[in-house]
């Protein structure tokens, strides 16, 4: 290995030795992200938001298909909003930045910048919605939130953050429920098909719910450390917010009644999970259809052949960038390739185009999978093809190595110790019977530190006893450490 | 005129009454917008957000392909980076609501919500950047921005809104002005010709320009009351934000330099502007390029040709749609269609699609402008190209009427008492020479109620002598009321 190709592997710390080290150093070497001077907010740079705006365009696609549309709500919550439902003020109270003086005068009513926007939304359906002929209302919102977080963490936990968040209101329960799922099944597909991260569906327990829901529901995923992410939750609130903002409507028999709602989001901290879902110790690797550059031409050789060699490779970049392909080129000559290598596989290009002289004179060039290095020779009358075909392969194979180590890492248990077992020496989820007592969870959590991510909807087995009083089992649950 | 089509009409205070509230009355009845229980924060609904959704694509499409890439920056500016440009902290610190409490606990250094960011920008640039090969950063950022406001205005003046500001650094002036006037050059561009309205693209006065720059340039239109609005700005701001950040690089001779930078943006204020440009008494008028709906078909004829009319009618909506054409379909059966024409053209529809049983019978359908209300037999066989035919011809119909309203609402004048005349009984823009003083600036403003809106790369005349105190003039200047 030269020095210089040394030298950049060296200054990402191996995952195995110390994997939050690896993590930071990945996203600062890879530039996605830079801290910024306000605590806990970082700024999101152009490699870093690009992911995002591809995250956007996809998912934004599939709401429109499914009948909703975006709209902007106010930034600052009225204190008094977020005193109308219980639980929801004592879940975000704590974690809530206020505004109290505004162009040199103090407000009389302190304003929460907002950590999601259910009141903001209640407040405004309680006006809009009349009748049954009003329903059902399908909204989402792309927006800055903020929770002021103690412990705080590049993309997966930040004081500020992106996000979007769908407030939908129904005739009744079921019109609700059904939104609710279908909502997280667009989560898990997206999740699944787009970011090459396989997700466990399921429900949260009532602890772990969002403060304010009936039942939420979530994706969990598994980072290469064995923690899980919580990757996207979908909320049926019931009649809470419409008790609490009072919005009712005439049904069809004339008869007024509560809304029913729901919410559902994903934030950028599906940045962070699919870095840390695919990332290896030599840098980033990105998914196919969200890495800002998907292929990355490196043309080689000799001096005496650089003008022809690049001149062909000029043109395939036109190819494939008229093609829809999202490529880069890196013709610079005092650069070496080995180098260059290097640099894409840690910035997590999904693949390398390399083309030399002789690849020129056979009418080929070499397509090179960032994530199992297979090499793969084509002909350049095909590219685009060959090269789509590479991406889709790409894809696949994160998928299913994601997959692979999920169920590497996936124990199911019968008592405490072996959760305790399975988690501190061997890292990852463990799926357990649960009797439903809060008193159980918690004491799970006291001794493992691992909390319950959900129950999932198709558990791998059923268990019958709970793992910690050994009384019969409600429920099987995941359990794992989590971010 | 039946009584429900009356009613339509008059529930839109007639622009010639009162102005202000026909803009109210629009933009409440269209579904736009609705007040926020936050003081001066509107809520942007759905078909309101939609034309900035319009916006956006376009103008980011046009950003990126001059090489800019999108970033987020944090909302919270800290107080001491605001003090670092002494005319910036001094233009912004009368509107800035500012957090002074977060979780809990009181912070040690109070955070403004951004007004705009050059300041974090400013201090990011500093870090990143240290040799001429960093150079240009060219980064825009899509975002929030708060000013809180005294008098707000729906989409005009709101003490929340959207916009995007471009932050760039570049190696020497030259760089810098190139790109400060290819942005300005973009705005024009993309607001004449997406959103069909007109401007004066100038300079703006030193004691109007943005609060750090050196320079600030714009695009100025005039609404159908006469009044002016800035549409778009583009800053050079010299080193001043480089040297207020310390943003110095090493240049090509080896030499430490501080960069140049820029900065310009547009926001959601575009909306307010083109509803006050094109909409009439009927209501909106929404230009076609960034209307949510561009055609809305409505078929008509008798109960018992009904069924075979909508089936065909769901047909051309269909052809419509997959040809990419935003189109919507209203086949209420217990809505007359007088009704649904007032609505449309109330909504500002840009082209109205009728089909009755007799056009059936002959292949055809009629196309109706909601600019003009001219209506065009076209054959049903053409009808895609027919109706982006007619979607252009409307977009030109609206361009040119605006432009024939700001021709004859436009004067050209040599005294105060001109200017007064022109302004208060006539409305409109004034052109007049100024001899560069403060003062007689000052003087226009408190007279008239008008400030200088920008000074013309393109004046119609050329004026020698300053309409305030007779010296020779240095500029010709636009002067208007404005939003
Ligand atoms: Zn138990
Ligand atoms: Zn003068």
């Amino acid at each position: 290995m030269a020095n210089e190709e040394k030298q950049f592997v060296t200054e990402i710390t191996p995952q195995g030795e110390d994997f939050s080290r690896w993590y930071i150093d990945v996203i600062k070497k890879a530039d996605l992200m830079d801290y910024s001077p306000v605590r806990g907010c970082i700024v999101f740079k152009p490699d870093g938001y690009e992911i995002w705006e591809h995250i956007q365009a996809e998912l934004d696609r599939r709401f429109k298909e499914t009948g909703h549309r975006n709209a902007y709500f106010p930034l600052f919550i009225p204190e008094s909003f977020l005193q109308k439902e219980k639980e929801h003020v004592e879940g975000f109270n704590p974690e809530l930045p206020w505004v109290t003086e505004a162009a040199g005068e103090k407000l009389e009513e302190r304003l929460a910048i907002r950590p999601t926007s259910e009141t903001m939304f209640g407040h405004m359906y309680e006006k809009w919605i009349q009748s049954y002929r009003d329903l059902p209302v399908l909204i989402n919102q792309w927006a800055n939130v903020v929770r002021w977080e103690k412990r705080t963490l590049p993309f997966l936990r930040t004081s500020e953050f992106l996000w979007q968040e769908g407030h939908t209101a129904h005739e009744n329960e079921q019109e609700a429920r059904e939104e609710t799922m279908r909502m997280l099944e667009i989560y898990r597909d997206f999740v699944e098909n787009y970011l090459a991260i396989p997700v466990i569906v399921g429900q949260k327990t009532p602890s772990e719910k969002f403060a304010g829901a009936v039942d939420t529901y979530s994706i969990e995923a598994m980072m290469k450390d064995g923690r899980a992410v919580q990757a996207g939750t979908s909320h049926y609130l019931g009649t809470n917010f419409a008790t609490a903002f009072d919005i009712q409507y005439l049904n069809r028999d004339n008869v007024r009644e509560f809304v029913h709602t729901t919410s559902w989001g994903v934030s950028t901290r599906l940045i962070g999970s699919l870095i840390m879902v695919h990332g290896d110790d030599r840098g980033l690797a990105l998914p196919p259809k969200v890495a800002p550059k998907q292929v990355m031409i490196i043309p080689i050789g000799p001096p005496k052949t650089r003008d022809d060699v690049v001149g062909r490779a000029d043109e395939l970049f036109a190819e494939l960038k008229k093609a829809g392909v999202r490529v880069g080129i890196d013709d610079r000559s005092d650069v070496r390739p080995g180098w260059k290598f290097n640099e894409y596989e840690m910035r997590g290009v999904p693949v390398r185009l390399e083309i030399g002289p002789r690849d020129m004179e056979n009418g080929v060039c070499v397509l090179v999978s960032r994530i199992s290095g297979e090499k793969k020779v084509v002909s350049q009358d095909n590219l685009v093809e060959e090269v789509k075909a590479m991406l889709d392969q790409v894809h696949q194979e994160m998928f299913d190595r994601a997959k692979a180590f999920r169920e590497e890492h996936f124990y199911t248990v019968d008592t405490l110790d072996e959760m305790k077992a399975s988690i501190e020496e061997k890292r990852g989820f463990t799926l357990a019977g649960w009797c439903g007592s809060e008193a159980c969870e918690r004491h799970v959590k006291e001794e493992t530190g691992a909390t319950s991510r959900n129950i999932p909807f198709k558990p791998e087995v059923t268990k019958t006893t709970c793992l910690v009083c050994g009384e019969q089992a409600q429920h099987t649950v995941v359990f794992a450490r989590a971010y």
